[in-house]
């Protein structure tokens, strides 16, 4: 985030905190400023109301999520391992998650974007933007992959690409309504299939 | 649901609607009366607390979603055209209530799952259950097709048919984030990868 203002940061903090464990609607101005130590007056300093205060905490988990992502999908090793990283990455991080607070919370992004109503115009807006920059992750690594011959160049596109997250949020449904990340050890084998390849023992 | 009481159906029909449009959370005992046409102190003759409310609206909405599922899926068709026929009911349906409202609110049941807070023990289970039932739904067709020789045995288990009601959670969402069920369209030829069979144009 790198801004000099501490407390703006803490209040992003806060939110991001709330956010993750309870419903977005049940988390309201007067409990972020209590969780983040900020007068109610100073919040409305940084930001003039809940709404931009979600955008920006919104744009702080994907920046930090998305440097995660880039770096694994961009190290020196064959596309389809790097694919691969990803996912056993993601099953880790809630797995951590989950053994440290007892409660597997899901994904942020997905959270909102189902609780929120969808004439919620401006958040749906972001989260649009944020889930149409994973698929295009993902896709650069299918096209990679395509380049490598390790995939048909006809499914690397960006219709196979957005199937690979939906399973990927679908699962974290899963593993979120069960309170058990074991769904997500099963991300790797169902992406193969999706990518045309023979099923494996992962 | 069968009741004699019209004053529990028209609650639980006014539950259900606020339910799909809005986020859980700031839907009040008070409004869903207003909008039932019920006095609130007859709301908890009928519901001890919203909680009971919220059990009994899921059970109606999939009671109801489940008899469509079964009778898609016991139709004397070959089990892959049955599995086919949902994904594309499932399609049409979310594409009428856009065309309708304007809207594409989503799967009530999924929004619940990730707007609830993990904490929430006694819906998460019957969420969990519902979403096991359409699992083993998925998965008796698929030893049907097993039977019938049209995918491999060794595919046709409750891991396959979870990876196939997680791409659909998966694709809902993103028709819900893009306000559009065209992500729908693309279920079955994804489900088909899933299930180990080549690509094909559909």
């Amino acid at each position: 985030m790198g801004r000099p203002s501490t407390g703006r940061e803490r209040l992003l903090d806060a939110a991001c905190q709330l956010m993750r464990t309870r419903s977005y609607s049940t988390v309201g101005v007067a409990e972020i400023c209590a969780t983040a130590d900020v007068r109610k007056g100073s919040f409305y300093h940084f930001f003039p109301s809940k709404q931009e205060l979600t955008l920006a905490a919104v744009d702080a988990h994907w920046t930090e999520q998305r440097a995660a992502w880039a770096a694994t999908l961009s190290a020196p090793r064959p596309a389809l391992d790097r694919l691969r990283q990803l996912l056993i990455d993601t099953a880790a991080t809630y797995r951590q998650a989950r053994d440290r607070s007892g409660t597997l919370h899901g994904c942020v992004l997905a959270n909102l974007a189902l609780e929120l109503s969808a004439d919620d115009t401006l958040v749906r807006a972001r989260l649009q933007e944020i889930f149409a920059d994973q698929v295009a992750l993902i896709g650069a690594t299918l096209a990679d992959a395509a380049a490598e011959d390790t995939i048909a160049p006809a499914i690397a596109n960006p219709v196979t690409a957005r199937a690979i997250v939906a399973q990927l949020e679908g699962m974290v449904m899963f593993a979120k309504i069960d309170n058990d990340p074991a769904p997500l050890d099963d991300l790797w084998a169902h992406t193969r299939l999706l990518l045309g390849l023979r099923p494996v023992l992962t």
